[in-house]
């Protein structure tokens, strides 16, 4: 991707299909090679006022409603024009070829959007929340990037870096006067508003693994014996949200993930494409297959057959418990609970609290996948906290790694801040450290960033945006 | 379908994936009915003039433009609003969801067009087109459905049906004073009148068989003996426009066709999809089931080996010709040109003229689809005569079969006519006639059709439109 100029560029911007597409053309004088191209009955799109659509003619291709943007109150902030044609492959081609003819070229994937950032009309956190909106498939995922695209994101970033402009300032006039050894700033309460920075950084950057899990689904393992109900749950579970289902391509051939969206949080639930496909491998694999993608997961379901007798899932149990992070939420759950009572030998322990007692676990969820008892409590069980914690965040979390980095790099330079506050070190070198956060910060923004780090982040984008 | 109500409608109008998707809202109130689900900055879209463009925010979901059109100027002559938003299938999704719970119902396939239709925007025909050009995937399919949404196609029915309108006028003149057994219509005049209209439906209804041929792509077989450079010069063809060719799949198993689209006109390449991929059954077929192909095409190119001695082309030549019916234009290649020479005993047939008169064909093409030669004068002599035909017709030929069927129906009705003239049939019985004839054209336009009849046209069309 080359760095925008001045030419007009033009790309479809709808999807295939449907009734209507829509071209974008953008860049100054685009207004009259549109005119060029599209006959109207009255006046010309050069001299219309923004804001305003008129209806035209392709001579011998179409009928075309042009919406009229003028710089800077445009996608762009240029002058822009928005062609509505008939959705045919041909027409569109058709339109765009003349509009090429007419001067314009093609627009490189996401160039709409880095002329919007070039010119001002929003920030670089923005222009990606723009992509990110595109790709959002869950509630959760949406309200991150359109609460980035709205600016709250950018607003936090905007309220931690005019309090390291504030420390900035003072060392700076300390400078000034370093000739006269004076301090003129209070050390301590320096040290202070620096930490406090510093706390802020560390916590907007650790943000990115809930950001990163809201975007992108967070990952959920169901492990367990063979034939303790796995696959009866998953299918219980998408059966009911159907529509929102789709398979997500593995990394490796053998990983298939499947998204579920429980209260409007998306879920990646991670499966072994071999535990479903060939039944005896996995019976000679017994339960250490499953219990490795507890290793990839946030949240593990761990199923323990109800219609066993309880000691014998002693050693799932601590199996599980041995592999379990800290960072994991584990939910137990007693599955075929339907069944349960039929097995004589299993009725003594089939009170939920003598179960958990015996196996040293906290509380289990009592399912039957086939009757659909318990299926929405345990939804509630893995859904709810992150839900929570999603509100909880007001949706400023980190979703971008680019982002993520900057915050970190910004971080280490408030350390060496802080360690030269403390130690002896010469202001003007302590000054210089803390430009350097203030410079990361920046970059989150999109402030003095090199050309081909800009032309990486939008050739991302899809054309049209 | 049920008949438009005067009820609010809602559709997604671009396709799938893009940067940007359009819902188009229709209905009286519609505009009150987006100012509750969009937030605009400064005034609302019910107050709003037509074709203004507004920004707006949808609360917790997008910034969006809504376009504003009011009754009668609009697509569907109705209130309407277009609503862009970011083309994320979760925010689509979400914004019909909102405008539903507002007041609307999802549109049904067509529907836009079809309030289009019975608010007088567009006649039948006009309403007709726009599901065709839609599709059109070549110029020429194209060109007819374009000039049939502008109107130059029901300009030449209306003359038409203006000449028979001027006749009935001249016969009920008659009925009004038939007590004093008076001939006011010169009768000689009268029926050349509609001897004259006549000539003009069964012209028009015979149009169909090249205005379908071009909306859905001629029919070209390619025969030839096995080995005669069949495969090779279809690869070649399709080698130079690969951006314009696509499989359809056929109605049967065994066949298989390919859009080329040559000068732009749309040929539909028959294969035989057992042909291309055992071709130890071919050999034992050997040319018979090539020539099948002859049945369905309206071209036919004969491949003659070159590289063979002449006469043994002569059962080839012989079959085809046997084969050959009066409709179908027949195109001979002397094919693998570049390697005719190579052969001692092919070298005192190689002259194109002797070639010609010992098989006892007009001309013949010579071609190599390795060195291309002769690829382009084949290209030309299968689309010429079709683009020809298409140029002289004014692009005014019947490419829909109810109206070909119409036409047909006011064929019959004229023919009565001209009988009843002749004869001694009862004036009032004639004039009858004509109003029948008259009723069957005008169907095409959409006068007095049944509203089943309308729902099955309208529910043709995609969503959205």
């Amino acid at each position: 991707m080359t760095a925008p100029g001045n030419d007009i560029i033009c790309a479809p911007a709808s999807g295939r299909g449907g009734a209507i597409s829509i071209i974008r053309v953008s860049g100054s004088g685009c207004l009259s090679l549109v005119d060029s191209v599209v006959s109207f009955r009255k006046g010309d799109a050069a001299s219309c006022p923004g804001f305003r659509v008129k209806f035209g003619v392709v001579p011998e291709l179409d009928e075309v409603l042009v919406s009229v943007f003028r710089a800077p109150n445009s996608y762009t902030g240029e002058d822009m024009a928005e062609i509505c044609c008939h959705a045919s492959s041909y027409i569109v081609a058709s339109l765009l070829e003349s509009l090429c003819s007419a001067g314009c070229r093609m627009a490189e994937p996401g160039e709409f959007t880095q002329r919007a950032f070039v010119s001002g009309k929003m920030d670089l956190s923005q222009a990606e929340a723009v992509a990110d909106l595109i790709s959002a498939d869950s509630a959760a995922s949406h309200k991150l990037a359109f609460s980035q695209l709205r600016g709250a994101y950018a607003q936090r970033l905007r309220e931690l870096r005019a309090q390291m402009m504030e420390i900035a300032a003072l060392l700076e006039l300390e400078l000034d006067f370093s000739e006269e050894e004076v301090e003129f700033a209070d050390r301590s309460k320096l040290l202070g508003l620096v930490k406090e920075s510093l706390a802020e950084c560390d916590r907007l950057a650790d943000s990115f693994k809930f950001g990163n899990a809201f975007k992108k689904g967070i990952p959920v393992a169901i492990v367990g014996a063979v034939n303790s109900g796995k696959s009866t749950l998953l299918n219980a579970l998408l059966g009911e949200d159907r529509a929102l289902v789709s398979d997500i391509p593995g990394t490796t051939r053998d990983t298939v993930e499947e998204l579920l969206v429980l209260d409007g949080v998306g879920y990646r639930f991670i499966d072994t494409a071999g535990l479903r496909e060939t039944s005896e491998v996995v019976e000679r694999m017994g339960i250490e297959r499953s219990l490795q993608q507890m290793d990839q997961a946030s949240v593990v379901i761990v199923m323990l057959d109800g219609t066993v007798l309880v000691d014998s899932l002693l050693p799932v149990v601590s199996a599980v418990k041995a592999r379990l992070r800290d960072d994991v939420r584990v939910i137990w759950v007693r599955s075929k609970i339907d069944a349960a009572g039929l097995l004589s030998d299993a009725v003594p322990g089939t009170g939920s609290g003598a179960f958990c007692t015996r196996l040293g676990i906290p509380e289990v969820i009592e399912l039957s996948a086939r009757t659909g008892q318990g299926l929405d409590e345990l939804r509630k069980a893995v859904s709810r906290p992150d839900a929570e914690q999603l509100a909880a965040s007001g949706a400023v979390l980190v979703t971008n790694l680019r982002h993520q980095e900057a915050l970190r790099q910004a971080g280490e330079h408030l350390r060496r801040v802080i360690s030269g506050l403390i130690g002896s070190t010469p202001t003007d070198l302590v000054a210089e450290d803390l430009r350097s956060a203030l410079t990361s910060l920046g970059a989150i923004f999109g402030e003095i960033l090199p050309d081909d780090i800009l032309g990486t982040i939008f050739s991302r984008f899809c054309i049209g945006k």
